[in-house]
């Protein structure tokens, strides 16, 4: 448990320490043009971030103040009419809000409660954009399934009628969270009146963790709800004990049609091509449980005040430099495909875009991926590409590696390919490059989607490190004589 | 998050691992009378206990088909019922039950919902052996402190007819938990009429942790309960903010008298000195939430299983091992006293005590402590001596390391000065000699008292060492020709 306000010598020192290894980083660093020409920029930058309050003070705000923003609720509005006053006041260019139409899901009352072989009450969350059951709820016997193959082994006559229960073991997030995506069409097609699954999170205490699912098309959309680790196995060995289980799901989870909603915009002009842009992002909603604190709200903040610090040393890069916080990350994605949109098919302009959504945990480096224009993004749980395809990929790859060299003071120099994020997905299916800010992600997604993401769990440190990396990263490739993937 | 089916074949390669260890420990361990007596039968013991599933069966019944164990609750009766049924079916002998009557507090139905400066119900868990609110609730203005000194610098104008909301920093669970214990009396001395305190837990997902109060003698009663980590920080930013907070309090906790209780006993009856006796313990109740499996479930059944490894090696040690699953330590330690009031005054015959009551991690080590009689046990909260004071506490420490050197092969042989346990505590107050089996103890705050103490955080593995390292150390201290701390 870190606590944001931690003790002003602590910090000092910290600091100190920093400031040193910087200093010294000049002979540490291997010889390179890029690194070298943006070398005593990069230090510049990156101490001012690191005495940096304004986005923990934003973040507090955020998170303290206004709370969660799920697309359509009056914290998102709050949150975007704030960011943009806020913006303006600081006298950022071009700041304006970008409309979206999003999906307004309702989560409405809701639970979960174990009729037999004994009465319990069992936590839970509606996994967003799911439908609601019948008023009154619906009552039903479970079956527990490890996996599709053990849904697929029951068949239909042993699935029709009942609620599903996905009680997968941990593989990992990005694989675990397939139950979530698609568990409820597969129950649905074997007949299945709801789905339960496990939370797609390693750790629990008791904790219920939320997320979209997707209906496939022509499947009967049945509810469906996360429920927490403890439950999913425990109920699993009742299940193979023998026990027939009955539970009582209520929800009155609904889309409630679509609300009006906007990508909040701000800029620093290019001084020598402003039609050229570099994006740094994240997005403003989160799902309707704790603060979006990690997931985004921290992300969203680094990327804001990484212009907010250039503009306060008075850097101005050649190119321009944009920041996005998008709408409708978690349920739809409306906020990255009206930027796309609004861009009208000219992608030309657009040198990279750098997304930063895993949390705010001690920022480690970058990811970065280039597709091919109309290049498929790999599907959801399918491993994804870990080096470059061609030439093209490896020079900018290359590229942001001796960036990131910049770095190495703060052990952040890491360079991965793979990256970029889903707001920018449908700019990097246009051949734009697309980067992440990876950070050592050893805890992101207990919280994740939870109760638990919350302010508390966010080192301030951390935050000014993520805001001088992408102040450095976005202010590089805006400002470097040739464009990064040209 | 752990599932206690681990595959059979990680099981065989540790195991096997852990075989070739042990066989070559013989020149690994420093030579030693006590040791070198006892390797070959340590060995042998740690070799079944490897390969025991008979205690994780029976913690898998006791926490999946019973569940939690609160004091005077229908569960601790199922569980007695089935542990002395199952230990006379196992043929232990002196198998009974020692009666002794527990307070049966009851929590009832409860809530907390801040109503201004806006509306939302906070998770939360009354505090055992709280009073409960008028019916209805209470609804009073917050007052948001760190610790006792703010506290005071509020003074009773400011506390009088408030809820007081101890939001402290983590310190650790020694200190931290001072609030959980004290808090609502300090509150009450200064007219508060209910206290909220931060769940006593480094790492949360927005769980509550509950656990008893104290309430001081001489000040009203007032209800106590325990929030989140995450509120409690919140609630502190908002009050710093200059928020005026107010909150709805409705607990239906209450004392509803006495219940018949008993200490579940079993014996492996000593071959010479039936009547000299090691006891082997943990605590049978556990709070009414989660499962009780770490706290204390797990360490009872490896207490219990420990006697049944011997027995099923055909090993009886010359004096008497005997194991208790002691009631109701969590809100009374009348087990532990009703064990120590049967001695009726007869403390020589008590070689030896060992509990175990810090969770089923990995094992580590043991703890102990030897007390002069009539010594008073330092008070909660205060440093206990890291060192023996006089000779025989050295003489009884040097013992029992090298008792634990025969768990070198699986890097528990770590002995402190310092340790025994609750239930223990009176007869350590009689000079017996009080152990505690150690573990790494890197998770245990994260569950404990939270409806996260779950069957799915033990591994099955650890249960395993603490059984053979329980049935070591027990059989060596009952067995070994002089006693301990003679």
């Amino acid at each position: 448990m870190r606590d944001g306000c931690d003790s002003p010598n602590s910090r000092r020192a910290s600091r100190l320490l920093l400031a040193a290894a910087l200093a010294t980083a000049t002979t540490a660093v291997a010889e390179d043009d890029l690194a070298d020409r943006y070398r005593e920029l990069g230090q510049r930058v990156m101490s001012r971030a690191l005495e940096d309050e304004g986005a923990w003070r934003k973040l507090e705000h955020l998170t303290t103040r206004i709370g969660h923003r799920l697309s359509g609720s009056p914290g998102l509005e709050k949150a975007i009419a704030w960011a943009s006053a806020e913006m303006r006041k600081e006298g950022l260019e071009g700041v304006r809000l970008q409309p979206a139409k999003v999906s307004r899901w309702v989560r409405g009352r809701e639970s979960l409660r174990l009729v037999a072989p004994l009465e319990r009450e069992l936590p839970m969350l509606s996994l967003g954009m799911s439908v609601g059951t019948p008023p009154g709820g619906l009552t039903a016997q479970l079956v527990v399934v490890r996996d599709e193959k053990e849904l697929q082994a029951l068949g239909r006559e042993k699935v029709q009628g009942k609620i599903v229960v996905y009680a997968a073991d941990w593989e990992g997030y990005g694989k675990t969270v397939r139950f979530r995506s698609n568990g409820a069409s597969e129950a649905a097609k074997l007949g299945a009146v709801a789905a339960l699954v496990r939370s797609a999170t390693g750790r629990s205490i008791a904790s219920p963790h939320t997320g979209s699912l997707s209906y496939a098309e022509g499947v009967p959309k049945i509810p469906a709800a996360a429920i927490t680790v403890e439950d999913a196995l425990w109920l699993r060995r009742l299940a193979a004990a023998g026990e027939t289980l009955t539970a009582t799901l209520a929800m009155e989870a609904r889309l409630e049609g679509e609300a009006d909603s906007a990508n909040v915009i701000a800029e620093l002009r290019g001084s020598e091509k402003p039609d050229e842009v570099v994006v740094v992002s994240g997005h403003f909603d989160s799902w309707d449980v704790g603060q979006g604190a990690h997931d985004d709200g921290c992300s969203c903040m680094a990327a804001w005040q990484s212009l907010v610090v250039l503009k306060e040393l008075g850097l101005r890069p050649r190119r321009t430099l944009r920041v996005v916080l998008f709408t409708n990350e978690e349920n739809g994605l409306a906020g990255g495909k009206a930027y796309h949109a609004a861009l009208a098919g000219d992608y030309k302009g657009h040198v990279a875009a750098i997304e930063m959504d895993g949390g705010c945990e001690r920022p480690a480096g970058f990811g970065i991926t280039l597709r091919q224009p109309g290049e498929p993004r790999p599907p959801r749980g399918e491993a994804a590409p870990t080096a470059p395809p061609d030439a093209r990929g490896e020079a900018a790859l290359a590229t942001v590696q001796k960036i990131a060299s910049l770095f190495a003071p703060i052990d952040a120099s890491a360079v991965r390919w793979g990256g970029g994020g889903a707001d920018i997905s449908p700019l990097m299916g246009e051949g734009v490059p697309g980067l992440h800010l990876n950070t050592v992600g050893e805890h992101y997604f207990d919280w994740h989607h939870s109760h638990g993401d919350t302010l508390d769990k966010v080192e301030p440190d951390d935050v000014r490190r993520a805001t001088g990396m992408l102040a450095v990263m976005g202010y590089v490739l805006a400002d470097m004589p040739g464009r990064l993937a040209p």
